[in-house]
């Protein structure tokens, strides 16, 4: 009866049309050409490789898709518990008409050239945004990216700045600054200046948010440069030591949220994550953490912008009930899908069951996809809404009594109204979360 | 099936009458004058302002409570899906009739007018205590509390300390101290006999406990003050530094143990909130807290004070295998209830079947409402006593066998039976927990 | 239906012929001999002692077995909630044909005195062994233990190396290892090859894994001892600074890994046990931890040594995550059993469960019994295969429409084959577990 009950809220939920509200889309390229682009998806990679598979298998230079596909399907084996090699069956059965609940080096050929066929259609990737339901999808752009050829109303843009706040020491950065806004860092005020336009290109375009993900050593403070200590630091770039970088990032980490104020942006971050970890790791896995981190780190951010809305991922579960309880003090705090090594069934059960029952309903975005390819919101999206289900049908409708109307109007707030509630809509900027609930203004 | 044995379970432990062992009544006002007193409670006006009310709109110097309410209800909606709100619908119907499942603008009135009807009763808190099957509420009473003009054997004192350990340093705090012990407090010396004092004041007048909430950063340290040191830093007051105050803490902190051996109190830690992280929250909205914290800091106490019961709450929910395992290892730990932003269902859940996996079931305290006004008892005990019957049903009579008799003795233990055990009755003081248990003395 | 399910994969999973990974079996007494071998395990006498059992009750010399049970039973009934509990009534009717639920002053001597015929029997160990289905047992070796008198095939060796690592520095370990060795360590170089010999004697007679326990603090460093410095550290013996400790601990550690890729043989990392919190508790009752603990502290080690294989216990469940995630990029990490303060069933089945859908298949050791005697494996596995099935059922078969077939197949692996892939066969060691996966070679 209760599997049912989350079948039944199930194919509501799933009915419903929403928006991504964060991708890695490449929106010139946003949908696959070839299963390669599939199974290089870093799951597969980093997982066939953490089974045992050479770097080298499919990272050789010049490998084509259709040998890089047969090798990976060689590994796969080991990983086929994985909720990660479950997308990956969901998606072929899905788009490809794929029959069995195993891809193996008997059947991926067909399954190979179904999709090859598939992918070819000329809207193939309209195609996979409609059987999606997707409506638009957030993406992840560099602050340099002109931000042209292609609808920003389907791939909404987002600033990602990450190379920003932590990269600008480097020249090569500064200089894709300097070129991207046709001036000359070499001060706190022109530092500010070529920000501020990139905010105003990014929000001209359309961007509904800007976005940083941030190691757990991470603690921003309000800076207390002078403009000669922070000319000085520009002056030195790569020879900065790692104090004057440090004050650097602050500084420049402090302006992004300044400037989410003055255009009205969302400031999306994404903590906890340690670069390089596992150097040896395949492309896009080498990345790991420590848990040892605390929102505590954010006091004084979001203390001083409370205009700023901050849509907050936590990269470790343990956190996440830090996340829900800041959620739940904090109008400027908002809990942000599932991410990335706490995107899996038992941890997005328990933090997102957490997370229902004690933060306000407007307050939720229940899920991004994270994707890099289209073809991934659909499985991805499908499993999220299997457990919402399961923890609306448990924790709803047989723990407290809630009838499924009740339950399904929960599902449908955090999996798709709060999106453009906290995002804004396609024709404009988001009030501030905390500034227009309530039956009354 | 599964959920008629939990509802089985849920009827047996809620016909039971038991004692609340930590509330913050007000013994000389301890129910409700209006519906303003129960959506004035911090859960309430902390997530509505969460959700966008400003906070002006209920702090406003001479607000009519009824004012009050109907600018809360109006906030209200965004709540609808927490367990806080849910806990004020089930005690807007268990006490005055309220046949709705959400309070609206539309419905809200009458539910005041009748809810204002009945708190008019002249036995209007005899009349909550009762339905609530509560035989007497755990008080947190300020060290200079005259204890005065309530029945202490209903309303038990307890002894809070945090302003004695943490705030002694104000002129302020040494003036109340100065003043309720009749005494001054210049030396080490002349401060023991003040604390002492206090302890013989509340043991005479029935207390159970004595009582501390703590911040992350704590680790009790036996001192090592000299006499002289300790007089300087008495005198200087507000002039003291971060050290110095520091020193005292531990002092006085130290102290309170010394005199819970000899007193034979139970000393309630409350381990893990950080005041003030979030100062523009509303009122008592304004405290978090940093998960990184371990029990490993009370080491030394632990160890120095074999006579002295620790029943202990922690903030987080990662640390309560902490607190399960120590637990399972010192006599004189015990766990106690679940506190504050672990009091959700999910952490509840987690957090209760781990313990009762591995702690003695003589070593429990199940829960404690931490109420502001008698009127929550009831919903918040009723939440935990359901969480308490699933635990049971799913991991004792269905993972492990258990007829249902012998898991309805184990949750009365729990909910009902160890107050009495750790805290003692309300003829004396308890035995030190680890002193006499099992089947022979 | 869901139970019903549970209880077949239990059968199934119950009756596979296995090999416990990791135990302090003493070989030379490997069962026990009166139930006083059962009721001293530590779970028993600490539970007992944190119930209040004076320590003296049962450690008094010279107590007799059957008076230490008839004590210890005294004092059962405040732990009969617990997990450890039902191990010893589950192996008490198995065994010894025990009928009633819980063991008491009234029936307790009649199952002594039934445990004791049983155990007198000349093949009780066999007996136990067969009864447990259990084909082979790891043991936990001093580095001095000559390894005689066994059966290796059954008992199989494993260089426990905790004293070698943080004990060194004391006379009496360095007398022990120049006395194992026949040699005389005074520098980096004899004592690389004090080292290396203990390794050729282990392998040589069958071991399949280097061990040891760490405390949280502990970061393992690529040592930069001048062979100078560190025969100076050798030469100060006790009277070696704490620094000076750690120096010499981290040269041994990464020894030791370093070794473990000559003699191809894993290398158990036990991760975060702090020794000696409790040191009035009472034998093997004293040891805690602090949670706050993060394998990014084993980057360098990791990245270091690719050719070892770290089968990875963590005695904290928010450490959980962590493992789950390294286990998922590092090819050399490898998942392995639910330890000691995480070895209860709510722990098991979070952390179980997160594993199973995150980490690939072959790389999951799913449980170990880490008992002293050898009627402790039955209930142990018991337990966890009755987890294991409770996940497989709901987490696969109903959650993610697996077969039963399929599910089981996965339950096998992770409880049965997975250990002679990552330790090896019995006619030689395992080749690194990221070396050998996949459909193809």
């Amino acid at each position: 009866m209760s599997k049912d009950l989350r079948d039944r809220l199930f194919r509501e939920l799933d009915a419903l049309v929403i928006v991504d509200p964060h991708t890695h889309i490449n929106p010139l390229a946003p949908a696959s050409k070839t299963l390669a682009d599939i199974l290089g998806y870093h799951y597969y990679t980093e997982l066939a490789h953490s089974a045992g598979m050479p770097k080298a298998r499919i990272e050789a230079p010049g490998l084509e898709p259709k040998e890089k596909v047969r090798r990976l399907v060689e590994r796969l084996a080991p990983l086929d518990n994985t909720i990660q090699y479950s997308w990956f069956v969901e998606l072929a059965q899905a788009f490809f008409g794929f029959k069995d609940d195993r891809v193996t080096p008997d059947n991926w050929e067909a399954l190979y050239d179904a999709a090859e066929a598939k992918m070819k259609g000329p809207t193939w990737a309209d195609d996979v945004l409609k059987q999606s339901r997707l409506s638009a999808v957030f993406l992840t752009n560099d602050f340099d990216d002109p931000l042209e050829g292609f609808d920003t109303k389907t791939y909404v843009p987002c600033l990602r700045t990450d190379d920003l706040v932590f990269h600008l020491w480097k020249p090569e950065v500064r200089l894709r600054l300097d070129k991207a806004t046709g001036s000359s860092v070499t001060s706190a005020a022109t530092l500010k200046q070529a920000i501020g336009q990139r905010f105003q290109h990014f929000t001209r375009k359309g961007a509904r948010a800007c976005a940083i993900s941030l190691p757990p050593s991470f603690a921003p403070e309000s800076p207390e440069l002078s403009p000669t200590a922070l000319s000085k630091i520009l002056s030195r770039g790569a020879d900065a030591s790692d104090d004057e970088r440090r004050s650097l990032s602050h500084f420049v980490f402090w302006t992004l949220a300044e400037y989410c104020v003055e255009y009205k942006l969302p400031f999306d971050l994404m903590i906890g994550v340690n670069r390089q970890v596992y150097p040896a790791g395949v492309y896009q896995g080498q990345d790991l953490y420590d848990s040892r981190v605390s929102l505590i780190q954010y006091k004084e951010l979001f203390n001083s912008f409370p205009q700023v809305t901050f849509p907050i991922s936590v990269l470790a579960s343990v956190t996440n009930q830090e996340l829900a309880s800041y959620s739940w003090i904090c109008p400027n705090v908002v809990t942000n899908g599932h991410w990335w090594y706490s995107n899996t069934p038992t941890f997005i059960e328990h933090d997102l069951a957490a997370r229902l029952e004690a933060v306000p309903r407007t307050k939720q975005i229940g899920y991004y996809s994270d994707m890099y390819k289209l073809e991934f919101a659909l499985p991805k999206f499908a499993m999220f809404k299997r457990i919402l289900a399961k923890v609306l049908a448990e924790r709803y409708c047989i723990d407290r009594g809630w009838s499924e109307d009740r339950a399904l109007a929960l599902g449908t707030q955090v999996l798709r109204d709060n999106t453009e509630q906290v995002f804004g809509a396609a024709d404009g900027p988001a009030e501030p979360v905390g500034r227009s609930q309530g039956f009354a203004g």
